[in-house]
């Protein structure tokens, strides 16, 4: 195993620093939090403004974040990102998602980079010239699904070249609404897993080829196109050779809407639509390239992330976009944060001793304020927020807009000033209640406050602003595994229990003998007769 | 405040054997965790088979808390529940949703909804017999929305009367999307509010309104209806009298669905449906009212989640339907945990020393394999699971229904099983791994097991069994409020942020002058020249 690290003699040496320095980052930070201090601090990053103020900070904290970027050999681990180093050390393979859209990149996947680009570009030129296909039915799961899912809820709202529907679950549902109401010579499949052997999109494709011969298409391969790095896999499924868009291994799933994953939205939004967002994301490339950490906004992000996780406990990160069209958004990084931060082993495959990873989770807002707020505001710790807001006026409804910021920002000012014992119950002598009520009911409407929330600001939603947010996000991601001393682009467990899944349709019972009882039951009264 | 509890003196005398049998209670969860155990342990429970196998559980755990429940008075409780005494103290009021499904109820209240339910059933009578309306546009948000949205994606698949689309969201996007395409002059708008002064539901029934009215419709009020506990207001706004559908202040908003909230499912899935479904949730009703607590569903998933959250530490639960439709289920399902259990402070406004409410997520399998399945099998604690599945065989889909009952079995299985050191170590080394390799490796591929979940299986998806599992539910948060001491049916922290959004938007000075300084900055470069 190649793998790239700092060399364990150099990380044994270094370990009393790194004690040292995580020592006196958790001293900062316990020392912010009660302080309770909201300066201004808003980084503006490609075009969008990240607002930290309401996150815990102090001078203290800036200096111990310093020292603890250094002694995780922040720079050197960045420069090996972007140079296409064994940063996937688990699995031996650079993950170069940044070259995709091109930001400076080792010249071999350069070449490779531009030639997929090209031969995408000429599908879709050619699609469009011959005005095919009305429909386009994206068959992906994971990371093959919620990048182009996400984008295209973001974005359909501008007028569309063609519609495009989704299929992703096991569940025969999925597949069937996704088809319901098509015109089977008009459709377009595009099946895209990266090992072309995914039992969900393989066995979704299949069913829809059937509908298809089924309308009586004749050579349904024809309107078929694969998004894979397993070229071989899709010309033995039948899909004709010029119709596969490869990308590659050190393209990692959840990274890969870069790639030729994000075909399908060539097809739909367009291919100016695609490359702007394309350089969207290469704009906060630069920003997190370029930026020093003071004013680097996935670093200021991540140490928040660090600080609220590592040091104050909390073991939710919450994402409320206040735009319904960023719904996707949520599940997009939910996968991106859970899959590379959900690990518990460091570099030196030691057990982690930090509290890491956060579940990620949320929902647009408003519908989260009539959700989950109360839990926000009230409960014993309730967790951190990432509020999401456009700025554009949206000129046509104007009073929905400023209902929509002001509902943002006052949840935001809220969670973090809170409501003292004092206040409510002045509030409830005020109402005209009882002595006796006061004393029994103030402690149930007190709220604690100081509680911790960024605020993005997109200048609108567009396919460049969309392209710098996920970029946002994947850095921040990254700088949180390299404090956290873990590899984020490996994902082990998720094969543990598909692999369990495939033998048990299999029915194999060697594997099978070790289950328990309930589960042999199941297998009896669900499996057997199927 | 005539406030429902067991009386002061009693609760001081008893406090001591709380702390006994919580302690009980605690090493006895702590034992069976370490024990690994995992006997078979199948509830039925109305029409489903509720499986708590892969919870920690003892025989000494049993008896801890048979004695829990006795010393927080479970009985008692459950019983001031259904008898419509004021288990909602903290606004002095009963909660007796389940008399809306026509459990046993005091008798007053039970009038009023037998009437409530005869005004339901003419209103749908009178607009099917004269086929009026195409498409209904239900406006509500949080627990006037999440009910009839998730039971109508639940359904929709049977053959509906009516077109039904939801607009919660104060994002203009929610309103614009639902009324698109539709014909103004066949459309029925349902304007759910319990207060209705809610701003989202009020402002997008205004746009509504005007939607209405350019395209010509003389009276747009002739073609709204109000689900609302304020007739006046509902009156005032201009919805005819005959066309408010009310339903009273006991009815918790998060309870509602089962009130006359369900009208708009009522008019699209039909009058008998939404009469299943009430009597799906009375099933449960029975249930939990009349089994032994050993063999009471939502007593033990109760005391499950009680155990996984304050003794084991468990931050979240999460909820994977192994069915497409049931993707709103999870919404649902999150305001009820949160907004119910999200609080600090208990029956005797203390704080509650506790650990509590644990976050509650989730998203439908197969997807949420490929989305956060790593986290739960690899991150350092995971979280709890709630498996749903169906068992109907679904034969137009044999395939697809096979393998998505298998990956639910394993992904259950594989989560309790785990995967141990020396287990990885062989596979490696039969790959053909090298010492080395396997050495630096092994430990990334540990799957530490003996996580937790519970596994629902219905018969099928249907309006009654669907009642069924919301019930079910419902009943479980309740066990878990007597447990914890704390009041389900009140949500003070909802109101705080909303009522600073307001102030912002009316421009209240004396509101503004204590917010932080990044906020005021926003308000002015966002909402000034709104």
């Amino acid at each position: 195993m190649n793998k790239l690290r700092l060399s364990d003699s150099s990380s044994l040496q270094n370990s009393e620093t790194v004690n040292k320095v995580w020592s006196d980052f958790e001293r900062s930070v316990r020392s912010a939090h009660q302080k309770r201090c909201a300066d201004t601090r808003i980084i503006r990053a490609a075009d969008l403004d990240i607002d930290l103020s309401l996150q815990h900070n102090s001078q203290e904290m800036n200096d111990a974040s310093v020292a603890l970027l250094e002694a995780h050999h922040f720079n050197t681990m960045r420069q090996a990102l972007f140079r296409g180093e064994h940063v996937n050390w688990t699995e031996d393979r650079p993950a170069l998602h940044t070259a995709l859209r091109q930001s400076p990149a080792p010249e071999v996947v350069s070449a490779q980079i531009a030639e997929s680009l090209a031969c995408m570009k000429a599908f879709v030129d050619q699609c469009n010239a011959r005005n095919q296909f009305r429909n386009i039915v994206h068959l992906g799961i994971g990371g093959s699904d919620w990048g182009p899912r996400m984008v295209w809820e973001s974005l359909r709202g501008h007028e569309t070249r063609r519609k495009l529907r989704f299929a992703a679950n096991i569940d025969a549902q999925a597949i069937t609404t996704a088809l319901d109401g098509l015109d089977p010579r008009d459709t377009l499949l595009v099946i895209a897993s990266k090992s072309f052997t995914t039992i969900e999109s393989i066995t979704n494709a299949k069913y829809a080829l059937q509908w298809m011969r089924n309308a009586g298409v004749e050579d349904p391969y024809a309107q078929t196109v694969a998004l894979t790095a397993n070229r071989k896999a899709a010309q033995a499924f039948g899909v004709p050779d010029a119709q596969i868009f490869e990308f590659w291994d050190w393209v990692g799933g959840r990274y890969s809407l870069w790639s030729s994953i994000g075909m399908s939205l060539a097809l739909t939004l367009g291919w100016s639509t695609f490359l702007q967002l394309l350089a969207g994301a290469r704009d906060m490339d630069t920003h997190f390239m370029d930026s020093p950490v003071q004013t680097n906004a996935p670093v200021q992000m991540a140490l928040s992330a660090v600080a609220n996780t590592s040091v104050l406990g909390y073991s939710s990160q919450v994402i409320c976009p206040y735009d319904a069209r960023l719904a996707g958004f949520v599940m997009w990084l939910q996968q991106l944060e859970m899959e590379s931060l959900g690990k518990s082993v460091d570099e030196n495959s030691r057990p982690i001793r930090l509290h890491i990873s956060p579940a990620v989770w949320g929902m647009p807002g408003t519908d989260s304020q009539h959700t989950f707020f109360q839990w926000l505001h009230q409960d014993q710790t309730g967790a951190p927020v990432d509020f999401i807001v456009r700025r554009s006026a949206d000129c046509q409804h104007p009073e929905h807009q400023r209902l929509l910021v002001a509902n943002c920002l006052a949840q935001r000012a809220t969670l973090w000033q809170g409501k003292p014992l004092e206040q409510v119950r002045q509030e409830l002598a005020q109402a005209g209640r009882s002595e006796d009520d006061i004393e029994k009911l103030a402690p149930h409407l007190v709220h604690p406050g100081n509680r911790p929330s960024t605020l993005i600001v997109l200048p609108e939603l567009s396919a460049h602003t969309l392209g710098s947010l996920l970029a946002l996000y994947e850095h921040k991601v990254f700088v949180q595994s390299v404090l956290w001393g873990i590899n984020p682009f490996d994902q082990w467990g998720v094969e543990f229990g598909k692999n369990m899944a495939r033998r048990m349709t299999q029915g194999d019972q060697q594997a099978l003998g070790d289950l328990d009882a309930s589960t042999r039951y199941w297998m009896q009264s669900l499996l057997s007769d199927g």
